[in-house]
């Protein structure tokens, strides 16, 4: 098997404080309550697809004693510590320089650590799809989440409704990306039913990513090329162009005619907000989701997480975000979720 | 000084789960956010009233070493060690057999260790003039603080309205003790004006107390003559009838005419539940009383206790209880306060 999975994991969850916090975030917590963290759960839906080995999981230096703890069958040599957060481009790009370095005929799935799916083996069907296509062409694939309400939060892929090649069997040739929509336009997307969620799932061989890399941003695969030793690391990485991957690739590229989509729906959320973890918790009959020993009298439409906490009495709350974690309590209304932010300052 | 303080520490102080608990009950407790705790502000307010070797608590066997901790100049053989929660009249009996045989001149002060009072200057006043009337005779006075509203929530004293002898300076006879009234009596003593609240703090000389529990409960007396050693106690005192001192003696003796009140007004609250918490508690602009590090946002009315938690933020609540220690997490309306003991279980 030379499929690789790299598990981007250095985001710092600041909305869902004070349960994410940026010493421990999100993708470090159990924060569907099930056992497993989303990391934990990112590398399981993998199951099958990739052995243990070819894993790599690219973070800030301060997360990889936690990655050690969480995922201990992780290569520590795969772990690679970004010493600076340069938004996903270049963290895209060292994973695939270090994975080119180990197989040059290596077949990848970028992904966040902290999505969930509903639905692990739909996911394994469609990445599993994906991964067959790129290991035969030097298409870009990535994954497009079915769209089932006019959502504002997200960006769209949208697929080439035209004459050209239209890719192989679920898999369908991108026309463009585009940036979070307004109520109106995402509603024009839903009803015109060729716009997708951009999950930031992305599957390429590696020779496909870095020559891309090398086309559209020369100045990062040249950092990247520079970049032989940790010291080397430690000097250029921070310096290199701070650069979202849909940016510096994705577009250029799908104005190429070179991205495509594989449609997916397979019960996928970002998690990312207390809206998004509310959708996906198990509710009671009043409409509350909550996560640890908690006890509920006269509560409507609640989002609790307090997973630490010996136990917790609600009563008369209707409509707020409860969350407890390492000695700091948040109460607040659902409605004002983004304000978190500015409450966690 | 001949003076003794008798503090009665035993309650477990349910009604404010989870900040107090039946391991660590509200007496024992920060609860105003002033840097002591209910039992040592207590003694604080007895200063220069009575020399430090001289006080004496009463409290549950398993508070013992707390005491110990929060009132290290106490001698550790005034802390009495029930081993069984027998009401106030044992509490009292055993406290002043006690004092009995260390000084038979003693003159006494009876308190709970969880009210507060606001001016500690009067509150030694009053008790002073207390202690002096009682050095001289053998009267029983009981402290009856000046209602400042219709409360219910108290037991009341009524003042001798007749022709008998009035008492000593400011102190008056009592006609009679009454039980906590309804709302309209409770307006009806108001009204009258010769009712005072009950504040369970009693002054006596030894010889007074030991006679009237004698006198009015025989068998009480005769169990506290039988604990002689720690293991009599062991035996005898979880016997000994469960029975509170009003009922005991206060009641009887003020119908044999013995019991004299000093009327007060030092700013006293029995803190009894989070209603008398939020009333003592410095305020915001917007009614909110917090001790902890607590942040609010459109928050109204509330009382928030959380001393041990390093951040809270609240937002948007009107009127609610918010709790937390050790663990567990208590939000409820305060309306609703009276149901805190059922969410406790």
């Amino acid at each position: 098997m030379n499929n690789h999975i790299v598990i981007m994991a250095g985001g710092i969850g600041s909305r869902f404080w004070p349960l994410s916090t940026p010493e421990y975030p999100k993708q470090f917590i159990d924060i569907l309550g099930c056992g497993r963290t989303l990391i934990q759960l990112t590398v399981d839906r993998f199951e099958g697809l990739c052995p243990k080995e070819n894993f790599w999981v690219v973070t800030n230096a301060a997360y990889v004693d936690i990655v050690k703890e969480q995922l201990p069958d992780m290569p520590a040599s795969h772990i690679l510590a970004e010493p600076a957060a340069r938004n996903t481009a270049p963290c895209i790009a060292w994973a695939c320089w270090r994975i080119r370095q180990e197989d040059a005929t290596a077949n990848v799935v970028v992904t966040p650590a902290d999505a969930v799916v509903m639905n692990p083996v739909e996911f394994r069907r469609v990445l599993g799809n994906a991964l067959a296509f790129t290991e035969k062409s030097d298409a870009i694939v990535t994954v497009g989440i079915k769209p089932s309400r006019p959502e504002t939060g997200y960006g769209y892929v949208e697929v080439d409704s035209g004459k050209r090649d239209a890719g192989s069997g679920e898999i369908r040739r991108v026309a463009s990306f585009k940036e979070k929509p307004s109520r109106e336009v995402a509603e024009q997307y839903l009803q015109a039913g060729n716009y997708l969620w951009n999950a930031g799932i992305f599957v390429w061989n590696v020779n496909t990513i870095t020559a891309a890399l090398s086309t559209y941003k020369p100045n990062i695969a040249a950092d990247m090329d520079r970049m032989k030793t940790d010291s080397d690391v430690q000097e250029v990485f921070p310096q290199v162009e701070k650069i979202s991957i849909d940016y510096a690739v994705m577009e250029p590229a799908a104005a190429d005619g070179k991205v495509y989509t594989h449609p997916a729906d397979f019960g996928w959320s970002d998690l990312g907000n207390w809206a998004s973890l509310h959708d996906k918790l198990q509710k009671d009959g009043a409409g509350n989701g909550a996560v640890g020993n908690v006890h509920m009298y006269e509560c409507r439409d609640c989002v609790v997480h307090a997973e630490e906490a010996e136990k917790v009495v609600l009563q008369g709350l209707d409509g707020y975000i409860v969350s407890a974690k390492g000695g700091r309590i948040l109460v607040c209304k659902r409605s004002e979720e983004q304000r978190i932010k500015e409450f966690s300052a």
